[in-house]
């Protein structure tokens, strides 16, 4: 990687650069923010992360989609397997649809493009039938896995991609509300499942947001072995930050474990999503 | 994100970036270069990227693993769950333990730091019973997926940031060898599997490599719903390009059916990985 990243971005931060690393690392941790290290404007990008729920109907420059597209492409994949696809969907009426599977999320209707991501093992299913070879690896969990990933780690460099052209996004994890229903309106083949989708697009003014605070380093980072000592005093701490930054933006008080509660507590809200082991095997991963 | 990134990222590109684009695209995608969008700097970084197996012995700069952890936390994770955590590794015999379950990947040993990815529900059972409550949904194979693409994200935006920094990573599938083993080299509770390693470190000369293609554009990205018709005739083409990166770089010709077929054909050789289905039961996954 060297050579192609300039020297002075392995320096150490300019005084301008500190001021910026200071408050990107206080906006994501708060009073907890951990001890600065090297910086760079990519470092900054990636920091500056926000999921963006509201968008203008500005259409998206030119060859956007070739280069997040060219950006997702880029990110490692498994033995180079590239077990994922990608849907760019346009079509209004198809958004619509999406919206109303992921509870009626409008931002999948507002943005002007909507990715639909999928964990895809059927290229090679076909790649074996062409060539009359059998692949006793593609029916396995760990296969089904593998295409998951790897379509995780394509989006996030779109994501870091479609960012740093001034775009935002949101993950629209709601999409495995009814996969049948999404690998219907996608004429998805067997072997292949719409993990998440992503908006993409100019942020309106009001939904341009701000940083959401993490948990502390130390209630995610361990060294050399799994800690949990510091973890209910570190909860306690990001619970205040949460509730305070809940009640700036949504007029409530909300604590993170109230949300987790409240979002893991009962399978009734998550509607088909109880469902995907059953709903796996029906779109063709054997999950052996 | 508007005001975060300067506009002129925003911009046609200049001339020297244009070079700089072209050269980027040709890399990934050889003649089948896709037709040319936005550039700037960071998609540079993006495109790129490449996955690099051998490692010089020199320390990172201070703070790095701080700044690496600060851009995981800040990518997207599904409801704010933070359903991952990070153990980093720099114990020798840890290192070492972990390049033998890998099928012996020597820089893993060679590394100075070993990041282990790991999908995480344990937190939030522990929140459950700190808290009295039950939750429902954690025992679901949809939560698992969370977890598992919480931990893609992190590790990409990881990845990104290393990038940037001069440093070069490979992701370790291949620790899925035996996730019960590095369950317990790593004291892992229940709720708790490692899904990935990533090796970070300076790429020595012979391992810096080069930029590996990928299929075509059109092969993996459709428009409104899934298309194969040309499928074919691209994977050939594609074969082409791999067998003369092959040769160019492993004194073998290989295409990518070949590649493809030899990973997915047995079981033998992928070891456990075979049983993650079982695994995943044990280490506290139900999978329901």
């Amino acid at each position: 990687m060297s050579d192609t990243v300039s020297p002075a971005s392995t320096t150490q931060p300019t005084t301008d650069q500190i001021t910026n690393q200071a408050t990107a690392l206080r906006q994501r941790y708060g009073f907890d923010m951990p001890a600065q290290g090297p910086w760079n404007d990519h470092l900054a990008l990636l920091l500056s992360h926000r999921s963006v729920r509201g968008y203008r109907s500005d259409p998206l420059p030119p060859g956007t989609l070739t280069t997040l597209m060219a950006a997702a492409q880029s990110a490692a994949t498994s033995s180079n397997l590239q077990s994922w696809s990608l849907i760019a969907v346009t079509d209004p009426k198809k958004k619509a649809a999406f919206a109303e599977i992921a509870s009626q999320q409008k931002h999948i209707e507002q943005c002007p493009l909507f990715l639909v991501w999928l964990a895809d093992l059927s290229r090679h299913q076909r790649l074996a039938e062409q060539e009359a070879v059998s692949l006793e690896v593609l029916p396995l969990t760990e296969s089904f896995l593998v295409a998951a990933i790897d379509a995780g780690l394509a989006a996030q460099n779109a994501t870091v991609a479609a960012e740093s052209l001034g775009l935002s996004t949101v993950y629209i994890g709601a999409l495995r509300n009814d996969p049948e229903k999404v690998a219907e309106l996608l004429d998805l083949p067997a072997g292949c499942m719409a993990v998440f989708g992503l908006c993409v697009g100019y942020a309106t003014a009001e939904a341009a947001g701000e940083v959401k605070p993490r948990l502390p380093q130390e209630a995610v980072l361990f060294h050399e072995t799994y800690r949990i000592d510091e973890e209910e005093k570190l909860r306690h701490a990001y619970d205040k930050r949460m509730a305070t930054f809940s009640k700036r933006h949504e007029m409530q008080v909300d604590s993170w474990t109230e949300r987790v509660v409240r979002r893991l507590r009962s399978v009734e809200r998550i509607k088909h999503r109880a469902n995907l082991a059953s709903i796996l095997k029906k779109l063709g991963f054997p999950m052996k």
